[in-house]
């Protein structure tokens, strides 16, 4: 029996301001029949999918974005998109911000199977960026301010005839988000982004930003023999231009399949969920080479720790 | 005060069977030559850089390999290259297959500073291959058979203004290798290798030798804000080819030295090791980003594990 899934990563243009949900909805839903067209078995939409991204805006009190999130998935201005979902038969992986009953706030991203039902939910565990208002800064980041580090880590799902993870945005750039995953033994991660090119602490990485992307991205799906589909959010929006660059990655580390444009598109892989096999019982075979008694400091250890002075006299 | 180490990756073409150490090791002062020549303050050999890849031989008893080990370091025949080394004022690292006292096997990695003294080793930690006779490969990978696996991890030294960590040829593969380093500032990683080209278990991951080989040392390096030194033993030894690419990655992942040879040669950089706070003290800052409370699978779990199997009604 085979498990190929078949995998459409809808990258979105940029949402302004001022733009409704429901237009965004109708946007989304676009995508998917534009996915459901081709036979996708699931459509993947990036983080915060359903908003321009605030955190680039400080307010004194951070409830007046609250407009932008979500207090209930689905809600009146979404249902539409699980309607459609249900009724193509396609399932779909969708990024907001949460509101929660008890007034947390997190990054969220919600994977619905075909019948338009909720079967996994992930909320972020890596924020980025910075908590108080930086000026200098020509636009700002304040992730840290608008959500907080959920404390569920990396749970996977069996959803697509398969076991499916999910991360988002800044995690993608840290190898634990993929280990942890992959011990659980995930064969398709989807990933959502919205990346600035300019990223001020070292302007001489925005250059580079395409680069990083696919280089976590692919280091990451080989290194756990897992299919990974990064969607971003891309363009110009309210005057800050992001990545593009959407990708789907198979378990050797190569790219199938990727955006070369930056609005509104959407591009596919049939992703044979077999294939993981290929890197998972042989190279990276982990039962068998792991060695978690010599990773401990990755969990005992919070920041980098530089060993003590020599004394001079014994310098090179 | 500028810390800029000149680095020289030492590549090495084949060794045959057959090859006296003595030769050998005027070999690697020829390198070590050009290295002092272009002012290098450090060259950097490959793994097992004394011998032929051995472990790609079954016999009965593993004695029957013993003439490839080192029982002490500097020996007599290894002396030469030190006091090269001191009259030169040039560091260098060495791979070399270790017999210590007490019977134990390891595949071993040596720094030593300018004065010609070894100022830290290391010993591998991820032994790939298997450890019994498989006919059916069109040669071994017995590392499993001839080495045992380290039980002190990833140590780090101060040397040559910085600090250095070190890996061999699998551990590059593994992301854990990088962060247990990076956890502990690991400013300039040393790794050598030897990469058959075939790949038994898989061929198809045949042609992705090399794109491989880049991926991992270029992620470890950005993930963890490191300079990365990759040092090949390459060509055809013994009628098995192995990869050459040789490689010098900046923190920012970027290769700023590469081999585009197989034989023996020498590829050099000027490492600025106060680049690597461009990483470690924005995107990477672990103490502020890292989640160490979410990645406890990484040391409590060694192969990975399937969640349970869904009720077939909840199946999407």
């Amino acid at each position: 029996m085979s498990r190929v899934v078949h995998v459409g990563a809808a990258q979105l243009g940029p949402i302004s301001a001022d733009e409704s949900r429901a237009d965004v909805v109708e946007r989304l839903i676009a995508l998917l029949r534009d996915g459901a067209t081709i036979g996708c078995d699931l459509v993947v939409f990036p983080e915060l999918a359903l908003t321009t991204f605030f955190p680039r805006w400080y307010t004194d009190s951070f409830d007046g974005h609250d407009h932008y999130y979500e207090r209930e998935m689905p809600g009146p201005q979404t249902q539409p998109l699980f309607d459609e979902a249900a009724r193509l038969n396609v399932g779909f992986c969708l990024g907001y911000a949460e509101l929660t009953p008890q007034g947390e706030r997190f990054n969220a991203y919600l994977l619905v199977d075909k019948r338009g039902v909720a079967v996994g939910k992930y909320r972020k565990v890596h924020i980025p960026g910075h908590d108080s208002d930086e000026p200098w800064r020509p636009f700002q980041h304040l992730e840290r301010r608008y959500f907080q580090e959920s404390p569920e880590g990396f749970p996977v799902f069996r959803a697509f005839d398969g076991i499916v993870g999910m991360a988002l945005c800044n995690d993608r750039r840290w190898s634990e988000t993929y280990r942890v995953l992959g011990l659980q033994a995930a064969e398709l991660i989807l990933i959502g982004y919205n990346t600035p090119l300019h990223y001020a602490p070292d302007p001489d990485q925005n250059a580079l930003q395409g680069f990083h992307n696919h280089l976590v991205m692919q280091a990451g799906a080989y290194q756990n023999g897992t299919w990974i589909v990064g969607v971003a959010k891309g363009g110009i929006e309210e005057g800050v231009e992001s990545l593009s660059q959407t990708a789907i990655i198979s378990p050797s580390g190569q790219i199938v399949a990727q955006t070369i444009t930056s609005g509104d598109v959407l591009v596919s892989a049939r992703c044979d969920l077999d294939l993981c096999s290929r890197y998972k019982d042989t190279l990276f075979d982990f039962a068998r080479y792991r060695r978690p008694e010599a990773y401990r400091l990755i969990t005992e250890r919070k920041g980098a720790i530089a060993p003590p002075q020599r004394n001079k006299q014994g310098a090179s």
